[in-house]
């Protein structure tokens, strides 16, 4: 599977695209080095590997003008969305174009009855929510950033409230896609449900650009909840945090949101936000329902966490107290940075199943301690995955070789718990030797047979998970 | 993409393949003629074509023996579950050796903290229920017939309540599959989520055995709902149901269960079980919560149903009471017999997007009424998927023209409304024209990609989607 390696096109083929794409693009086509170096990867510490070009299509026909245009002359396409990728997915190790969609960022279509959109794969998700919010709905996926849905489609994205809600790829419902040899399809219709055929849908959704450029996605919607309640709750360990999550979720409380803050994050919090929490592992959980629900909910909920030995469980319904509650949560990762100014953060993102979590924590907590490493962590405990959010200087070179030691066993331990390198940031660059560590080789195999079927020419992202 | 069609293997090859398996299965094999016509499709109207042989592995290494002695000669292999398919999955167009899985029943594994548990391919929903029913979890979905749970992967099966839980796509965590070269993958691991690499689990899940053999699969479980609710309600038209589905689903009310029968289906109910109900189109509906979510689930919903006109909403929390309700719905099926004994049935599963499911459903019943045939209806209201249970007089070459004429409009007037021909039944051979319909040229360009890929010598159930 080798001849999936291309190499870096000559300038030749490179400046001809680019002759082409300034003609037909204008303005909307750059080669400035500023502009190429902000569309190469910057986040993290993966180093920046810049496109030879970026260009703003407007619509799919000009997306297949480009891939066409690149397919004829063996030049790398590269999608981007907002850049906020944390494995180096947006980097071009071999040069070529990057599209950046944030000109397609129309919401063509929003269906109420049917609890759906259409949007463009530039629309960021902050920018749906406000565009929605006079609807009653909502989409829910929430990573970090404001990412654009279609590169939070591309990377199979999450966040905070996936226990309820699922992942993008339980909420993409098709897809439209040009493809590596500039054809345009749509993988499903608007039906919630089908068995028409192969699931190209859920194919291209976490492909991270690897085998086309997805240039329209249906989304499903939730109605605005009637009733949200949050609260808070201390615990004397991970292990009786994580054990109130289980039981909570196998007594059949459909939380929204549970998140775990460990003692150091409670910690930065607390420097952060001027807060005076006790610095001991903490959960933050919603609940959404009727106004009798999200109180019954958020009820049975504190009985559960004190009788594992939580404490009080302090909750509310009121808007401004959750949405204060919320904001620590998603401050904590900035709030990590007041433990050490001017540090390097790299975020990992581990999934282990449920019953494994609070072990996975806690060995990686003596793992920090001993390795010398600070690593705040926060997690989606429903999912059973964490966020170690490391915080490295980068020019003490022994500590940058203990972060490097320290990644490859948290990886070997989430493994060794039936987990994932990766539960929602993806392979990108950074992880390719871990997809290999995660997946046999006739598995690998598998996914590379479907590289090479759908992009022969090998120029769609390459240099990411498998290509 | 001619390439993938494959011719019927020579009597030599077929025989050199049943002469080792006979040797090493022994009565685990058969070539029997009435085992072989077991093996072939069997239901609706789609003809029998069995397979050379059957052979009962017990283990994934067994299969992947079978597959690569089918390999090296060039022999079809048809995997086979409970034979329940609706579509001709399970025919041998071309000959060949039929899988089946029924010796495959092992429950590898429970885990109730993750909710998840591991089974072989040759275990069947109800019997997974069983075998769970003391761990206060189960496996919510639910096809008409008790399918194999592979098979019910492989189809990408669902049932009355997906609208709650998902269908198999959503329920799948992880596969082992013998691939087409007879290697042994894992698509996953256990963890809830991940964004390592391609999406194979849900590649392979409604594959209808194109790709591979399933041979182990990881699914979600749930606990069993503190408390059930279930209902019924009349309504003066179709559309006054569906509309009563689509404000309860919007206003956020976690239906668990609503399903449609139209007058005609009332009235076949009605004869079959003595039962005295007004033969107008009705809803039967389920809530799973909470003690009090599930009655204040009920409530609310009875009141959005008078708001459109609906009938009172007679709701029970009683099992016994639930039970008879369940009942009749269940029966409906063989309940449509009454209307005309000694008929053949064909069942349909358009499914479109909820808001045009009412327009859909009644310009059916005008299609049938004009088309002088006999099609009661149900429907999963709350995915837009309903199923017409066509009961044909084979021996009227007329009325079987008829219905030809009517299916075919029938799939065309899903997809004007951006639905899909299938919603949960699978393409097979019955559906293969459908299936062109549905999607573009390109489209299917690229599921044939992918089959050719992963089977290239177009040995796995040849002549089903898209091979």
């Amino acid at each position: 599977m080798d001849d999936l390696k291309i190499s870096r096109p000559g300038a030749s083929a490179v400046n001809a695209v680019k002759a082409v794409l300034f003609s037909s693009f204008g303005n909307r086509f750059s080669d400035n080095a500023t502009i190429r170096e902000q569309h190469g990867h910057t986040l993290t510490w993966t180093a920046n590997q810049p496109p030879d070009a970026v260009v703003y299509p407007q619509s799919t026909d000009e997306v297949v003008e480009i891939v066409k245009l690149c397919a004829a002359h063996r030049v790398p396409v590269i999608p981007y969305g907002t850049g906020t990728s944390l494995e180096g997915h947006v980097n071009a190790p071999l040069g070529g174009i990057s599209i950046d969609t944030s000109m397609m960022k129309r919401v063509i279509a929003v269906h109420p009855e049917d609890l759906d959109c259409v949007v463009e794969p530039g629309v960021t998700r902050k920018e749906l929510n406000d565009y929605l919010r006079d609807t009653g709905m909502f989409f829910p996926i929430d990573p970090g950033a404001d990412a654009s849905i279609g590169g939070m489609a591309s990377t199979r994205a999450s966040g905070t409230n996936a226990v309820r809600y699922g992942t993008m790829k339980d909420n993409v419902l098709a897809l439209t896609v040009v493809t590596a040899n500039g054809e345009i399809i749509r993988t499903a219709r608007r039906a919630k449900k089908s068995s028409a055929g192969y699931d190209l849908t859920r194919l291209f959704v976490g492909a991270e650009g690897t085998l086309g450029v997805i240039t329209e996605i249906t989304l499903r919607l939730f109605g605005i909840p009637e009733a949200i309640s949050a609260g808070v709750c201390l615990f004397p360990s991970v292990k009786a945090a994580c054990d109130t999550a289980i039981a909570a979720i196998q007594s059949g409380i459909p939380i929204a949101r549970v998140e775990l803050c460990d003692e150091m994050t409670v910690k930065a919090v607390n420097l952060h936000s001027k807060l005076g929490l006790p610095e001991r592992p903490m959960l933050l959980v919603e609940f959404h329902g009727s106004g009798a629900g999200a109180k019954e909910q958020a009820e049975r909920f504190g009985e559960i966490a004190q009788d594992n030995g939580g404490g009080e469980f302090q909750w509310t319904t009121r808007p401004e107290d959750r949405s204060k509650l919320w904001q620590a949560r998603h401050d904590a990762y900035w709030a990590c940075f007041t433990l050490r100014p001017g540090a390097k953060a790299i975020a990992t993102d581990i999934c282990v199943p449920l019953s494994r979590l609070a072990e996975c924590v806690e060995e990686t907590q003596r793992d920090l301690a001993e390795s010398k490493l600070l690593g705040p962590i926060v997690g989606h405990v429903g999912d059973g995955n964490f966020h170690v959010n490391l915080l490295i200087d980068m020019g003490d070179a022994d500590e940058v070789k203990r972060t490097e030691a320290f990644l490859e066993r948290l990886v070997h331990r989430g493994h060794a718990m039936e987990g994932t390198c990766t539960g929602e940031h993806g392979i990108g660059q950074a992880k390719i030797k871990y997809l290999a560590a995660e997946h046999s080789q006739a598995t690998l195999d598998v996914m590379r047979s479907i590289k090479k079927a759908l992009d022969p020419l090998g120029i769609m992202n390459p240099g990411k998970m498998v290509g």
